[in-house]
């Protein structure tokens, strides 16, 4: 697949590198594509990666992930233009200063990112744990579970194969409103981490019988 | 421990079962203490149950465990009267109709039972799953995770004690206030088990390395 990573910090450099080494073509889509730190995260991935501006990095993927902070979610959505009909990850999540929600529970960033871009097909997903987790998703054997949400099942169907490509178990949890449930979970995550001094090697696993 | 379980449901009566194997006494607080279904239950569980009025079972208690719908917790907590330095295990929902939030995410139903209850420890334990996992919470051999939080270290201690007693893994995920994180994981689970035909029996463990 024709991937565009918007963000090119250590969420979309992680999500990025897995993706690379199975073998898809990536463009980072940056307000400074050639900056330094955005070249030297393309010498890190090799010739499968390169950096654009966000508008040439979203016109130029079938699938665009959001990987940037929230306060820069509405103007990267905004850069990027037309979506119509791709496939668009949103790893973001709508935390404030402090860790505070920065949305009622009425909505969630996932549904708020589909209100900014109404054409693409949204797929919430990678939200929750660090990337930490995403570089390495097993835990002595066991996959970590990664929930994703999403109105589209063919937009789903495709978010699935990219989830387990970069190695967790991928767990349909239902329509994008269920965002409102797996965004919180992320403050759940950081009370663990910071809070709790668990360190940022911890994920969430889904128990079934 | 001297329990009093306030709830003669189905959570209720399934923790009170395994802390009556786990040698603990227990007094159910109901608002219809001789009949039928209540009686059923003390049956069922033996001679270490009995049931009671609410504000009965609250005075007798060590531990009171608050089992009711969420629209019944104001009343059930005024009929309790003083829980002064008492442990309040706190297993609701704040779920309105239609399996929507009944609190915006600036606070969580924990806190709003520390309100009405302002004297009593207050943990938040056991609301994420349902009674089918806290009857069983051994997944081939892996114990589920069983999130807990609460402000008063001495009641979490104890409140891990019983959760562990239950067979779940304890984990302490900080202060009250997380409440507003794992009561949305509620409804994750909801969806799983509803939306997307998992069946009850699912639950969530921490990975750790």
């Amino acid at each position: 697949m024709k991937i565009a990573i918007i963000g090119t910090g250590r969420v979309g450099g992680t999500l990025g590198k897995a993706w690379a080494s199975a073998g898809h073509d990536l463009v980072f889509g940056s307000r400074d594509p050639q900056g330094q730190k955005t070249q030297e995260l393309m010498k890190s991935i090799g010739e499968k990666a390169c950096a654009d501006t966000i508008p040439g990095a979203a016109a130029w993927g079938e699938v665009m992930v959001l990987a940037v902070p929230w306060n820069a979610v509405e103007e990267s959505l905004r850069a990027a233009g037309s979506l119509a009909d791709k496939l668009l990850i949103d790893c973001t999540n709508p935390i404030g200063s402090e860790m505070q929600p920065a949305l009622p529970n009425t909505t969630s960033g996932g549904e708020q990112v589909a209100q900014w871009a109404p054409e693409a097909k949204v797929v919430k997903a990678f939200n929750i744990i660090g990337f930490d987790v995403m570089a390495n998703p097993d835990f002595a054997g066991q996959k970590a579970s990664l929930f994703y949400c999403g109105d589209d099942p063919l937009a789903k169907a495709k978010a699935a194969r990219l989830i387990t490509e970069v190695g967790f178990e991928s767990i349909d949890s239902g329509p994008l409103t269920v965002a409102r449930y797996l965004e919180p979970m992320t403050l759940l995550w950081v009370s663990l981490v910071r809070g709790q001094g668990m360190g940022r090697n911890i994920a969430f696993k889904l128990l079934r019988r």
